[in-house]
């Protein structure tokens, strides 16, 4: 990764890319306090996001709830701590100001097996087209249930993370939102607002999302068996 | 669990319930063979799909590829064996006119972890609507590539098995898709074909379908940890 070295607004050495990671959710459905601390093979939710990006950017931001912010900042060195926000949109945007970072590469602590090559592949997408998402075909037969009919699900995929951007497309594509009072559950979806293309980079199962008891179940039997997830492919 | 006992035109009494194992895929994407005979914490997942139905249907019917239909017919005494069609709905057929219950329950080997409680909501839910599907929320952001726009998940259920049918409705929806040469990957897609109501039965994660290699080692892993499933809720 080649970091570009111009001076920021901050005075400090601009870095090439970012990783940020959104650990700020309360966890409400899972049930087991803020989803980030959750224990997973004994390391955090928050401990496996970190480490499946370390290595492979230049510098990591990581929201939490407002309240442990500061015991992170003494307990995680590494990485910049911010407090998340009301929505998981303003935890993003708050993450995408605390950086400098030209390239900025956005994933949710809730989905654990992140593996190196799939940051690899995000970045170099984000270089080329600006904006990716990592999206993963659709297994299930899927049910739209207010036409009552079957969706083709060649035609679906399953938006995932990492998603990767420009800073600068992604602080507009933001700015935009807030200005017309939408939310999304995702960063792509902002930027396809603008009119933007956003690529599409090859996910799959293990980068599913922890959100319920048994996701957490089958995560810890999966993370038992597997190589802790690091900067290897 | 209550079985009719007028005489079939086979001259055998008829049951109520059947259970019908869809267990005949090639396995392809998997690539360990057959799917049916991939082994899972010590158990195939045929076998894993017959333990969970045991006692709860008064009868069940495996389909599997032709080739081994002789050898399991030996094996499996408890069970009818029928040889798999050329798809997954010329299967199902086969296996509904195998048997004369008046209550069928379809099912997918490759989703092992099915529970009792879900086995009995499906039955029940069958003899109060006819038809009946397990669904279960989308966790994934889906977005539709074809509009390039993201798909409301509220609207959205993922079809999974156990689908339970009155086995006249399932006939009948199955002509009907033979007559217009329509092929699903799913029975209750043909019955709403009809125009009938296919009620939703609340399903969840844990009954996720195997069907690339990483599925396969999640459920290898969540089998090891998990009580074997069989007739307790």
């Amino acid at each position: 990764v080649r970091a570009t070295t111009h001076m920021t607004a901050h005075g400090g050495a601009a870095v090439g890319t970012a990783g940020l990671v959104a650990a700020a959710g309360s966890g409400q459905r899972l049930g087991q306090g803020p989803k980030a601390f959750v224990e997973l093979a004994g390391r955090t939710l928050l401990e496996w996001a970190v480490g499946a990006l370390a290595g492979h950017v230049d510098e990591i931001v990581v929201a939490v709830p407002a309240e442990h912010v500061e015991l992170l900042e003494r307990a995680m060195q590494s990485v910049r701590v911010v407090a998340g926000g009301a929505t998981r949109q303003e935890t993003v945007a708050r993450m995408a100001a605390a950086t400098s970072a030209g390239i900025v590469l956005v994933h949710d602590a809730a989905r654990p097996f992140l593996d190196g090559a799939t940051v690899r592949a995000c970045l170099e997408a984000a270089r080329e087209h600006r904006a990716c998402t990592v999206a993963a075909a659709v297994a299930d037969t899927i049910l739209d249930i207010e036409r009552g009919e079957v969706v083709d699900r060649r035609r679906l995929r399953a938006v995932q993370t990492p998603q990767c951007f420009e800073r600068a497309l992604l602080l507009e594509a933001h700015a935009a939102a807030t200005a017309d009072g939408v939310e999304a559950t995702d960063d792509a979806a902002l930027v396809r607002r603008l009119g933007r293309h956003v690529a599409l980079v090859a996910g799959g199962p293990h980068l599913f999302k922890i959100t319920t008891a048994i996701d957490l179940e089958l995560a810890r039997a999966y993370a038992e068996r597997r190589p802790v997830a690091g900067s290897a492919a």
